[in-house]
């Protein structure tokens, strides 16, 4: 198995410097990762370097709270597109989700979606937070919205666990029918939890440990 | 000691329901705190709640990682005050104070000092994340932006403290001769603390613990 191909190289820490980007990048070309995860004001750079490669860029949107309204989420994926963004992670409103506010919840998904223009959107759920069921209800207004994956955890919840495989086995097989992918993220940090998720129905896996799962 | 009116009264946990906002505007209400500090979707269901009270609604951009890009904050800001907000939370970049790109940084804040029209305008430093060298570079760009308060905390840095008196005191000693105020945030749980933060030089306490600290 390309283990590799599986893995988004992620940068998010709010006070990464110019050179851990620099490292990340180096190490996503060199370990052929599918992609690198950076923050919006990265993802120029991140673009510049990596465009003779096959690596993607990608960035998180209304992230890790998906507090922001609606139309701010839409414009903020517009402009990572424009800097060069190829995938989008965006944080669902989960209080909206909690309030079963679903209309809500699938016209911010809607909003971002058609600010990516055929970028490929994947949409993060904060499964630390939801009950089964809210996860489930989650990923049919996912595939309503027409997201292209649904995404575990941002990695930032206080005490959260992040991806847990009967989370990405309720989500994969809710989603893939659909034709949906999913993305385990959180807590992904050697090569047995890798296989695990991937194992449990993961198409893409979201870590910062890429380099030690795969060596 | 009027306490209740340094008090901002604080709801950021991206699970919130509507209940629980509805809780804190009454509690808002009742004790006649300074603010509430919301997420950017709850502005417009605040401002209608108290647009008959003294309680100013306070929201954050680009938070908690300060991690989008200018533009995108700038507009998120925009988006806030038409919704009513009066006082804009903005955290800065802290990867690029750490580069030492400090015209990056003082143009971030410009940028959302232009979209908040008169709007009172805080720019949070992340502390924890600081040195005390930082802390300091970081509010002398503050003056220069002409904010109009710096804030220490987000209260979302994993194992993070939060507002400390010796780091008040330091941005209290930095920024009050030019005439720009302190709010301290992040981990003011009880009124011993919440005085103690007072007595450093905090002018706003952000805290969901306003009830606890005035009863």
């Amino acid at each position: 198995m390309e283990l590799n191909k599986y893995i988004e190289h992620t940068l998010l820490k709010q006070d990464a410097t110019r050179q851990d980007l620099e490292k990340l990048l180096l190490e996503a070309k060199e370990y052929a990762f599918k992609g690198v995860c950076v923050n919006p004001f990265n993802v120029a750079a991140a673009k510049k370097y990596l465009k003779d490669t096959s690596v993607k860029v990608v960035t998180v949107i209304g992230f890790p709270l998906g507090a922001s309204v609606s139309e701010v989420k839409a414009f903020e994926a517009q402009k990572a597109v424009q800097d060069g963004a190829d995938e989008i992670d965006m944080v669902i409103n989960v209080s909206k989700l909690k309030d079963k506010d679903y209309d809500y919840v699938k016209q911010d998904i809607e909003a971002v979606k058609a600010a990516c223009s055929d970028k490929i959107l994947k949409v993060i759920l904060e499964t630390d937070l939801l009950t089964k069921e809210e996860i489930k209800k989650a990923c049919e207004i996912c595939i309503e919205a027409k997201a292209d994956f649904v995404k575990t955890s941002t990695g930032f919840v206080k005490n959260g666990i992040g991806a847990k495989a009967e989370d990405v086995k309720l989500m994969a097989d809710t989603v893939k029918p659909y034709g949906l992918g999913v993305k385990a993220s959180g807590g992904i940090r050697d090569k047995e939890k890798a296989l695990a998720m991937i194992a449990a129905g993961a198409d893409r896996l979201g870590t910062s440990s890429g380099v030690a799962i795969v060596s």
